[in-house]
């Protein structure tokens, strides 16, 4: 299929070029032309008259927990302890491939509507969350998680094992296949051990979870005498690509270690603000050149999958607290969203960037929204003033997947009424 | 014109009362029924099935400068100084009446349909902005703004006289006319007393900036030898009822006047944040019974009028910086941009709820959007996953001014071109 969008005000993420009236072209599932040149339309099976609105690449979620959908809004506004151990893990213990599949398509939904094309996710029952993936069309990283504090971690990581060998690399490159270790304080010595010697043998790369609290480091300190980043280092997870969700408490000589290793750096702002864990500091980590991307978390701390939102708030939160307006300017929030994101997740090469030879992941903005005139600085528009449902059009690996608003590979009404019956089978 | 919404999730915030299937009467301008019986749809001329969305009464944005809109994304990521100085100021100079109306129509549409139905503005030309809102048919608080070191203040004191004798309660009380003193750093001591008269005599609120930035606090203590809050009251401005927007840096003593002198706060998290000011001590404030209602401030320091997006920084932000999760839960955060924000704005008595007498001032959400379902508490679905496009329906004094997200009395390509018109004259 070809497809053709003109008159696009087009923000490239290709080294900063910006192209107010633009042309994109669409070959199969690469973007074949990017330029001020509009062609014949007679050559394409279809063109988008973009009518001057924004065109930009899709958006990367670096970190989130699909399944959670079912729990949005479920535990708000307690304690890390409360909300952990007295209404999440009881309720995953509810949870069925059937909850996860409706829970995880929910995401889909809600990604695509807001313009998100790939995204990390780290949870368990993960053939339900690829099917998913598959059916919507979006481009995903899976990691099925491991953790285990004995021996119990092992058929978790089989399960990881066998979930690379048959998904990875699914649907032409859209699904991807990583390992992931929890976090420190789920995970012993042995299971980091053991998950980064598999990941290492099948070449994947690791999610995890680090330095997310202050109780985390504290107790790692006592359990290890160092910190979360120092074991993940010392048990040889950081030897594989590395996407580290969170690091909101990072000594200096972790920040270094992160460096050396090129351990990419998934920032939650909303979620850490949500279970006060904290505000990562995002500054001083770009200064060690680390690459950071945003996630939204699960929607069960968050409570929304629209990295709009977390764009604007990566940028506004370091000024306001480090008290400086010129930290993290429009254009390094966009990054982190787009060709940073796509980066830490592997596909960098591929996504991330408007740009020929790239993967046709594209999203196109509503024009004239009231909340988007005018545009004096369309990276503005993008990071401070647009929300998710200011994407009209999603594309991905040039498949046209929403437009005008509508869901073109999932049915809504069918969604809603799964999610339903799986909230109520589960008696959350 | 009698209307039903019925099979409606209202939230009333009527004493924090709920009704999963409820049903809300409007009769002309007024709530005349909420509860959970529904009327024969033959008793009314319109009645509208909700089919379980979430209804609740539209939102307060308690300080913004709507004219802004046309400086939206114009000067981001720059120092305070730089912003002011080389951007804005230049900017405003360029104003004239009929750029300060397309500006403020463009905003009245951005708030419609964002579910914002009552708004306290303060700025200059006020003519033109009230011409936009008696067009809308939004709710607003005008303040033409009173600034001058000299005597160049009292031709501004003159026009806020004129305004208010003119159009205060115009469109049967949608309109009402504060005063304002812009700040202390912008009004001599007789600005600021000449102020707090002329708004005494005429029995009128007087809408401030109070503590926005820590340079102020400073230079305020240099010249006067006490706080901004403590100069507003030497200068009897708390005589009348005040709305004091931003209050960033209020010590204790600055916080117990406020309790004792009944002044109400707008607080605006996210300009604070953009603009590196800081973050208001919210927790405390309420802790001393202080009223708080939440604004966007200017498009040029946010750079949106969404207060969905307020609702939930304001909350995530406090649990975020004070490491404690349980502060300003969902609820609070509701009535803060609701029922809180209407009281500090004089128009509690009439608005802020759904409840019977009161004025009609109601929006309807999405149903089953990805991101608002499943609903386990409509009050987190509303501040934690919601966003001002989820806003389905808004009605304002029991007329509905945009349906299935077509606003109703303005038409938007006429204001996308009149504010291009605008910034293209003014040259920005």
């Amino acid at each position: 299929m070809k497809i053709q969008i003109k008159n696009a005000h087009l923000i490239t993420m290709d080294d900063g070029k910006i192209i107010e009236n633009g042309c994109l072209c669409i070959e199969n599932e690469k973007i074949s032309y990017v330029g001020d040149q509009a062609l014949p339309d007679e050559d394409f099976d279809r063109t988008i008259n973009a009518r001057g609105a924004i065109v930009m690449p899709g958006l990367v979620n670096a970190h989130t927990h699909t399944p959670m959908t079912l729990f949005r809004g479920y535990a708000d506004d307690m304690t890390l302890n409360d909300w952990l151990f007295n209404r999440i893990f009881p309720a995953e213990d509810k949870l069925d491939t059937e909850a996860v599949y409706w829970g995880s398509l929910l995401a889909c939904a809600e990604m695509i509507k807001s313009g998100t094309t790939l995204f990390a996710d780290m949870y368990f029952m993960s053939e339900s969350t690829i099917r998913a993936v598959l059916e919507s069309g979006i481009n995903a990283n899976i990691a099925r998680c491991v953790t285990g504090t004995n021996n119990d971690y092992k058929d978790r990581l089989y399960e990881a094992e066998v979930l690379y060998s048959e998904y990875d690399g699914a649907n032409a490159g859209a699904v991807k296949i990583d390992f992931s270790a929890h976090a420190v304080y789920t995970c012993s010595k042995e299971a980091l051990k053991a998950v980064a010697e598999s990941a290492a043998k099948h070449n994947a790369a690791i999610h995890i979870h680090l330095s997310e609290t202050m109780k985390e480091n504290r107790d790692c300190y006592s359990q290890y005498g160092k910190s979360p980043t120092e074991v993940f280092r010392d048990m040889g997870i950081f030897n594989c690509p590395t996407n580290a969700a969170h690091c909101v408490f990072l000594s200096e000589n972790d920040m270094e270690i992160l460096a050396e290793n090129n351990v990419g750096v998934s920032h939650n702002p909303i979620s850490n603000l949500k279970l006060a864990s904290g505000v990562a500091n995002v500054n001083e980590m770009l200064a060690k050149n680390i690459l950071i991307g945003v996630g939204t978390d699960g929607t069960a701390s968050n409570n929304s999958l629209d990295i709009f939102a977390e764009m604007k708030t990566s940028a506004i939160l370091q000024k306001g607290i480090r008290l400086d307006p010129t930290l993290i300017p429009a254009r390094k929030a966009l990054e982190m969203a787009t060709a940073t994101g796509a980066e830490i997740l592997g596909r960098g090469a591929e996504r991330g960037q408007l740009k020929k030879g790239m993967r046709a992941d594209v999203i196109i903005l509503e024009r004239n929204a009231p909340n988007l005139i005018p545009v004096h600085n369309p990276e503005s528009t993008v990071v401070y003033s647009a929300n998710g449902a200011n994407v009209q059009t999603t594309i991905i690996n040039g498949k046209i997947v929403m437009e005008n608003r509508e869901l073109l590979t999932i049915d809504m009404d069918r969604v809603a009424s799964g999610v339903k019956d799986a909230v109520k089978r589960m008696g959350i």
